[in-house]
Parts: C-alpha cells; structure tokens; sequence
C-alpha cells in the first residue's frame, strides 16, 4: 500500500520532508503540495510531481496523510482539520507555539479516540540519542541524576529572536530529556551572560538552561545560536554508577601539519539526517499498518508538553528566575502504550 | 517509474538485497525470485510478494534488472544471460571465480557495447571511506604511499578455507585500493605465521597480505576470520604530507567501572549498512535514468581486476612468495567515465 | 644550591608531598616533618631521613622552605608564621578555611612587602588545563563566553559534608575559572536535586554550581563525590569561534567482547601526578633563584580569592539563591607580574 | 647516596641526557663530561658545572657511572672499558653497530659476572607501552598473533641513509617485537615501493619491515622518516581474543571552522620525555641500591639481539626477500631475572 500524502508549507524544512518522503521513503508518495507562496508551492510540488492545493482544508481532504511544516500559529489549524478528517498527520515543532493551542489539539485528539498525531521531535530517531537512551533504561550507568548537553548552531537569520532560543533551539533538548529519562519537566531556569560578538544588539546568546525532571535530574542545555564554527549537539547523562555521551562522530580523521583533523558538521541537516530518514519511515510504516493510532514516537501530549516547558522557559528568560511548569493531567488516550520507535537496521 | 527487479539467489546476502530493495528503496519493487532451493526462494518470495521462477533463465525475462546473489560458480551464467537480455545486472562479489569467467563476461559486455554489470564491492559506498577517499583525492595529505588496513571477522562457518580468506574476505580490501589509488595492484603476497586457536586445524587465519600497486604503493592487509571480538574493519593511508584513516564509529561513549566503553560493530550487516542502502539507491537511481550504461560504481572490468588479484593471492598462499597479478588489456568500454557514485544527504 | 624544606602535617597529601620532593624533585631536600600525630610524624620523617619537630614553629626555624599541609583551620598560623620568618611557603588548598583568616595571611605578606606563599591549586601546572589555557589565551576560539566543567570522585569518607564539595571539591573548579579567564567570579548559585544513593543520608550530591565572572563568562561545574566509577575531571571552555575541551587520557585502547575500552582514572594521584610532579620541581626552582619573591602559580591572592568565592558557595547551597561574591580590593603586591609558570619539556 | 655520573657524548641526544640527569633525576650528578669536540664539551660541562675530560677512559676512572651518547662506531671502546672498571653504563642505542662488536660486549660483560649495561631503549619505559604491554601479559586479548606498527619521523638530516632507517629508526620497534612478546625475532623482510619526494635522490623511505617472532607473531613497521607532518608512533597488538592499541596523545581538543583538531606530537622528545624520564629515575635508583647487577630494561643482550635483527634488516633491504636472524645462545648470566622496570606514580 503506497500512503498519498500532502505536505502543507513548503520553505527549508518543509522542501527537506518533500524530498525525502518522495525520494526516500518506501510506501510514501508526495501527492500534494500547499504553501502560503504559491511560486514555492509550484516549484516544489513540480520537483516530486505533486498537485498544488489553494488552502490546506483541501490538501488535508485529497490525501491519505498530512505533513504540517507551515509557519508555527497555523499549526493548530491544520493539525485539528486533520484529526477532524481522521488522517494522521505530522506536525513539525512546535505543535503549537502557546499551551492553549496545543490544549485545543489535545482535545480533539481525545475526543476522537484515536491518536493521529506525531511530532517532528527528531532526534528520537537519531541512532547515538538511542544508543544513549538504551544504556540508560538498561541500567548500565544506575539511576540518572544530571544530563548536561550542548546545542549549538552555526548562526541564524537576522528575524531570530533570545526567545526562539528557547522555543526553536532547546525545544528539542527539553524533549530530549522528557524522553531520556521518561517523565514530566517540573522546572526551568534560563541564564545569560555574557553575549557573543556576532549575535546581533540586544540579542541574548548563548543561554544556558536548566531543567528540572519530576524526580530531581537536572538538566543543564548550552543553546548557542551563533555558534559559527559547527552544528555541534552534546549530550552526557551522569548516573548513579556512570556516565554515557554522545560520541563524536567522525568520517575519517586526517593528521596533517602537526594536528589531527576530524570534520564536526555545519547544518543540522548533516548531522540528523539519518534521523530524518527514520523519521519518516517509520510514520509512512504505522500508517501502512492501518492501526487505531498513526502515530510513532513524539505524541500531541508531547508537543502540549514541550510547549509547556518553552512557556516556563520564557518567563525564566523574562525574570531570571526559576519558573514551574503547568501541566494540566495527561489525557488517558496517551497513557495506553504508544507505537514504539522501531530499531533500525535490515529491512524487515 | 518503478524498476521491478528479480533476485537470483536469496541466501543470507540474497534475502538481505531482497527486503533492502523491497523495504528500503524507493523506486524499485522485487517481483521475482529464484535460488537452487525452491523452500528457500517460495518462503522469501513470500515475505515481498514476488513470484518464484524455476530458473534464472525464466526470471531475468520477466524483469527489468537482475541481482546475482547466489553462488559464486554459478554467476558467469546469469550475468552473461543478463547480458544478452540487455537488463542491468547486479553482481555479487566475485564476479565470477576465476579470471576466464571473467573474462567471458568482459566478452559479452564489449559485444554488447553498454556497460550493464555493477559488482557488489559495497565499500565504495561506504560514507566512511568515501570520506578518506575524498581526503586523498583532494591532496591534503600528499601523493599517496602506504596503505594499512584490517578486515576482521567475528568467526567462520565450518567450510570456510584459508584460500576463502584471500577470495571472500580480502576481497573487498582489493577492490578498496584499487578504487582508493585509481590504479591496478601488479603484485600480491600473503603471509601467515602464528594461527588462531579459534581457527580449524590446518586453516592458516589470521593472513597478512601486501599488494603492491601500478604507482609502487604498499598495501598491507590483515585478515582475520575468527577475531571473535568484533567485525572490525580499519583503514589508514599514509601519503607524502599527512595520513588520513577511517575513524572508529561510536554510537555512545560508556563510562563505568574504571573504564570508557564503545560498542564495536559484531556483524557486517551493522557495519556496513549504510553502504548498502547507498549502493541500491544509487543502482534504481541509474537504471530509472534510463541511460545507455546502467552501472554505477565498481564495473565488470573492477569485478575481473579484483579475480585476477585473487588468483595471484592464491598463488601467493601456496608459494609463499611474491606473485605478479596478470591482466588483460582493459577494453575501451570501461575507459569511458562510469556513472559515478552520487553523494548522500538531503535527497534529490 | 639544595632547598631544606620543612613539611607541617603528613597525612594522605602531605605525605604524597614529602616523597615527592624528597624522591622526585631535584633540588629539594626533607629535612623536617611535623604532624599533630607524632608516631605518624616519625614514620613519615623515617622514610625520608628527615628529623622530627615538635611544632610548627620550631620547624618553620630549622629550614629554607615550608610546606603546609595540615588540616585547613590551622593553616593561618603556619603560613602567617613562615612569611614572618621570611621563607617560602607551600600551602595546600585552602589557603584558609575563611575569608578573615586569609585576610590576616594577605596583611602580613604584604606588609613584608614580598609575595612568599604558593598555593597548591596544582591544576594550574596541569598539562592538559595549560593547554587548553593555551588555546584560550592564544585566541583561536575568540573570546569565552561559557565553561562546562565537571569534577568526580570515587567517593569520600564518612566524616565528608555537602558542604565540603563546595569547599574541598569544587575549589580546585573555582580556582581554574579564575585562571582560565584571568578575572575575578563576582557570583555564585549552587543547585541540587537527586541524590546519589550512594551518598549518605541527608547529603547533597551531586551538586551543580554557577559561577560567574566579572565580564559575565558563565561557568557551570557539576562536583560529584560518589561518583564510583571513576576520578573524572572534564572542562570544555566555549568561545565565539570554538570550542576547547580537556581531552580523555588513554594509556592503550583495548578491544574485545564487542566493545573498544579505556582506563578511565580512579585516584586523583594518578590524573594529577604530572601536575604535582610540575608545582614542586617549579616551587623549588623559583626558591632556588633567590629573587625577591620566591612563589610560582597560585599566590595569597588567589587562595583569598577562591575562600572568598567559597563562602559565596555556601551561602548559596544554604539559600538556594545567587549570592554575590565579596572581595577587598587587590593589594598592590598581587598585580605586579608574578613568576609564570614555566613550561614543561626538556629540562632547561 | 649521589651517583656521580660521567656522559661521554654529548651532542642532541647527549646533551639531553646531561640535562636531564642533571636537572631532573634525583639522586645523580653529572659531574663530567667528553666529547669528540673539545668546545662542545666545554659548553655542555658549563650548562651544568661538570668537569671536562679530555677522553673517555679518564673520565670512566673519575665517575660512579657512565653514560655512553657517542657516536655509534665508538660505543663498544666505551662500555667494554666501563664493565672493565665495573661500571654502571648506560648505552645509547644501537649497543655497537655490528654483532661482531656487540658479541665482544657480552663476552667482557659475562667475563665480569655481573649485569652492568642498559641499553636505551627507552620505549620500554613509556606509560603506553607499559599499558600495552599489561594488556598483553594479562591476557586479555588472548594469546598474540600480529602487532602493526608505525614510526614516522619528521624528516633527517642530508647524512641519514636507507640503511640507517633500519638501524636507527625501525630498530626501536625490534626492540619493541621482542619485548612485547618475550621471545626473538628470527626473520626480518624489507618492503619498498614509491618513494617519498621529500627523500633524497636514491632513498629508499618509506620502508615496510615485517618481523616474524619464533612462535610465529608477524610484525609489520612502517618506518617513515620524511614524514613531514608529525612525529606519530603507533601500535596494536592483535590477539587471539582481541586487539590492544597505543592511544593518540592529545593535550586539549579544539573545534573551530567545521572541525575538530588535536595536537599531534612533532619531536621524538616531545613523545618520549616520560619515557626518557622514567628511564633516567630507573637507573639511578638501581645503582643507588647498590646491588650486584646494575641495570634495568633492555640488557647487553637485548642489544645484541637488536643488532643481529637490524644486520638481518641490511641484508634484506639489499636482497628484497626473507633474512633469517642469527643469535648466538644467551649467556646465563642474562637467563636470571633482571631488575624489573619499575612501575611510576606515587614516588616510593
């Protein structure tokens, strides 16, 4: 069975889905394109031969599943017209950019019975991120008590803001340890001081953030937005009886002129592209199951909870102090065990 | 459009190729299927829903590309049928066994006039040595000299021989040097010394090989099919301004107990997946182009090289000294640039 | 010329410095050992030919230099008691347990107007931080902007406080922040959460401290102290054009069972011994010159300054706040240039 | 105890050893020194306040122990003369260049009765050696089967000749083969292919060395002396059950612009100072115990037999094939355990 679907917003990340659902994923066939640009929408859809839709509303009625990688506030819109429609659909973060939008979601969702949605938390689907996870469920290290990571981009562009540092950055180190660790952030803390030459006036870069699990694990995130020499993620886990990181990954390494040289990747593309590939494989494969739920890996009450912490995280931003998280409880519907992520490796 | 594609031979590499292009590669669709074992070819067959054929003669008719994955004596057949049928074949290492066997296919080829033979040496889409490769053709490390390398098995089945070592294990270090320095190796000698206890009586493992190039660079070549430990696979070239070496992949760095631990790959599949999702990727793509030559990476003319070298191993092993490799005059079709090896990331 | 050295208090540490300069540091005689325990006292003094003195006092008149390694409250006395006297002192971190205390010792050598006390942050000497200084200083990762730092030890005896990780742990991490970036840290914030089981009831630890530098440099430094599994001492200085990090020592990389293994450290001795060898062979050095001051490294000021950064600490772990770190003003003495330390290599 | 020591020699590696004596070995003196050329004597005597002698017997008769740094032709006047005063003396390497020499040594030294000469193998002291070595004894790698070498050196001066980089350069990696696995080496073959351009006309650089040990281990060397880039000393035991490798050296990792570099060493001292270090500490102490054998590591007869390997080596880079290695038996006086190199760390 070949899973028709559509993709509804088209820039960087969403050509980047476009491509690789259409040229990459077995199963999966790009049949829809809708953009706010039309120009974008044509020019994208023609590359996989896709149709390009007005609005969303139809795009969602026309295919099997929906990708929503549109501008964050009209998340909830397309993501609720989905669930209303019954099709599983892929939102890119953030499910929404405000706790009462993701609220909306989550009730749809729950009245319909069914999950449907999935979140483009990626790095779920990074081999090292579950290699780490797997040492620490597996008990090698003893229970967690800190994580420290490091997310680092090269630079930005100039509309970026200190505040999407915390919703577009170290969102996902926020979900990284939600899953990592397998329960609720309760706290966050944002600190800033000294600011890096090449961030823009008035912009707070780096920021070091420090989240606080349901159990005591602390969390310290590094999110440098300009970091120029690297797409540089770090992540360690400190146990009881151990510790685990993410190693460096390395395609060769050359010496030369009295130094060893290894390559450290500039776009994240490079860096989780392996993610992404299993990202979508593994959505077009639950699909093709025909299961009650679509959906694998980052639920709608992960998104709602991420969002959550990024709340917390702005008003610590605002007043430099330690900020709570609300949660409102979790919806039974996420309770029941989810579609677990599959482990790579030969085709099965 | 979709390229429906038969397997011939669906043993342990045979099945492996089979659920790859099946499950993995977009673009192609395996309708066929074939193997000495009909229990064997209806059960595989069965996990794709493709058809089973009698004969290999009867399945490349129906198909409209060809994979040879069954046993090394038979191949000459089926790709010289291939041949004749005009549809792009996809051949096991060896090519064929021996250096006439070769020899015939070359024959066919030429005739023909289109290159239709891609041989599975799957390290030339390897993204670790793509990258080494890279660094030595770029310069950065000088004129080339000395290469190192390693090519460790976990262990053997009980009809593994010692001249298996040079033919089915080594190999795949052959074809490397020659694609690595872009010239023919003229000379081989394989030397052994103390023996495994883990290997048979009389099996002489662990072998160290020198080939020698055209140009005078020294490859040494340890194999070892019973290292128990890992399936350890190391590379270093050492070039007149610098070295360049494959690095040690590492999903998570472990520390306890005193010490900093990494896995190291067991299995071959573990190793070299990536290598052989590239390489049917890139065969579909190449075929689906619909071009006079549909081959991408190692030749018909790389497969017959790599036999020839073989053989000069095997000489080499009963001699116990230097033995010259022989080969033909390399015919015009193969002077021609090949389809090269695309680069991964973001698919196009 | 020798250096007769008198050392107060040989305990663990003290006694490590006595065989150390009496068999490892050329130039330097022990010719006197005190302790309050008096049998250990001549055990000690046995081992190296060195007489026994009945006080500090006494001691501090028989010889040219002093090395004060007793417990911390007593520290003042000694110290305060060789700048009297004239001679050269070693004194082990602390310089003093307080503020006042080292406030007293600052009078006196500034009022004998030459710097003659030496501190024992020994990091300072260390390979691996002055490379990484290096790097720092030399401007290849641009200006700092944050330190990630951590500190593990084994474990501790049971007379060990939460308190103490600040005091005797996380001192040696202050005093590289104040080296690495040459200002003062103006404030400090100490978190915890989960508790190690293994730490003892009503501990806190691991604990997570801030610092922050004068030119807002933000430094967090996790100081574990039953880690179990290792002495691991990490930092990575992040700058706005790189990044530097202490690299992982590794005597020899052993695979085997699946798996690629390195000693990780678990004594500080054995991390640190070419630190300590370092600070006395350029302790007795810089005595052995005969200039004015006789003191190489860490000075009075640092050890005030890293007493008064503790209080901060603690004041900190009991607020659960930010608190500002309180400093007087820099004697004159302190900011003319001290004795660099010199650079290890080929004995000069 | 002092031991008064004598270094006849004194040029790079003599002039080292003066200072290192001197500067950073408790318990020696170096109190004369001779030298081909009177000035240099002069000005390395001064370095240290040492007395000139005008030849090599004075100054054995005024010292407690020799150090011999000469040029290689001149060692076996120098040693012989020192066993004939009964003499400790430390032996650069090679212990004389001819067997036919060395033979003479050994006969003087068992004439005397008593282990009197240590030759400077000095890689046997180095830390990663050591560790290698334990890992090699300890058996966890199983039982050796292969060792793979490099030894690549900057670059040499215009005088150094194809032969010298068997008989200097790849010599230390035969005393390595031998000691590493306790047993002779009883063959040496001599590879060359395409030459270096950083060598001079009709040199023959890089050289592949394979040794083969009397239980069969193979050990291959690379010896490049026009390495240019580094002076990179690798190695890696390959064992039945596992494999065991010198570390990468690496003082501080720095990232910037897309990659990350380590410091690779570029002179021999910077590599081995803790080996020279050790070596120096190691044999003072052993005198200063005043036992009847006064060496420790390499003996006589370990040079002896590097020197029979490296004639084997001659006569296989000249002949292109397998050399057999002539040994004379080992004198009893060598068969009874020698003074074991002692472990570093805490000074005892």
């Amino acid at each position: 069975m070949t899973v028709r679907v559509g993709v509804i917003g088209v820039g960087v990340i969403g050509r980047e889905h476009v491509l690789r659902l259409a040229r990459r994923t077995v199963g999966a066939q790009v049949v829809a394109v809708a953009d706010a640009d039309p120009d974008r929408a044509r020019s994208v859809a023609a590359e996989v031969g896709a149709q390009v839709y007005a609005s969303g509303a139809e795009l969602i009625d026309a295919v099997d599943a929906v990708v929503v990688a549109s501008w964050g506030p009209t998340h909830e819109e397309y993501v609720v017209a989905a669930i209303a429609a019954g099709k599983p659909v892929f939102c890119e973060k953030p499910l929404a950019p405000t706790r009462e939008a993701c609220d909306r979601i989550l009730d749809a969702e729950v009245a319909g019975g069914r999950r449907l949605v999935t979140v483009g938390f990626m790095r779920r689907h990074d081999p090292q991120y579950r290699a780490m996870k797997e040492v620490v469920v597996g008990g090698a290290i003893g229970a967690p008590l800190l994580m420290h990571a490091a997310h680092r981009n090269v630079s930005v562009p100039s509309w970026f803001t200190s505040e999407m540092i915390v919703t577009d950055t170290a969102v996902h180190d926020i979900d990284v340890a939600r899953w990592m660790f397998d329960e609720e952030i309760v706290a966050v803390t944002v600190l800033t001081g000294r600011v890096s030459r090449k961030a823009q006036p008035g912009f707070r870069d780096p920021q070091l953030l420090i989240l606080e699990t349901a159990s005591g694990v602390l969390v310290d995130v590094e999110a440098s937005v300009n970091a120029g020499f690297a797409y540089d993620i770090r992540g360690e886990v400190v146990g009881e009886d151990g510790t685990v990181e993410l190693s460096e990954s390395a395609g060769a390494v050359v010496k030369r002129a009295g130094a060893a040289h290894t390559r450290v990747p500039t776009e994240w593309i490079e860096r989780f592209t392996p993610a992404f590939d299993a990202e979508f494989r593994a959505w077009i494969d639950v699909i093709a199951t025909g299961d009650t739920h679509a959906t694998v890996g980052p639920t709608a009450w992960d998104g709602y909870a991420a969002t959550a912490c990024c709340e917390a995280g702005l008003a610590a931003l605002r007043s430099g102090t330690r900020e709570r998280v609300e949660l409102r409880p979790e919806p039974e519907l996420y309770c029941t065990t989810a579609h677990q992520i599959p482990t790579e490796g030969t085709p099965r």
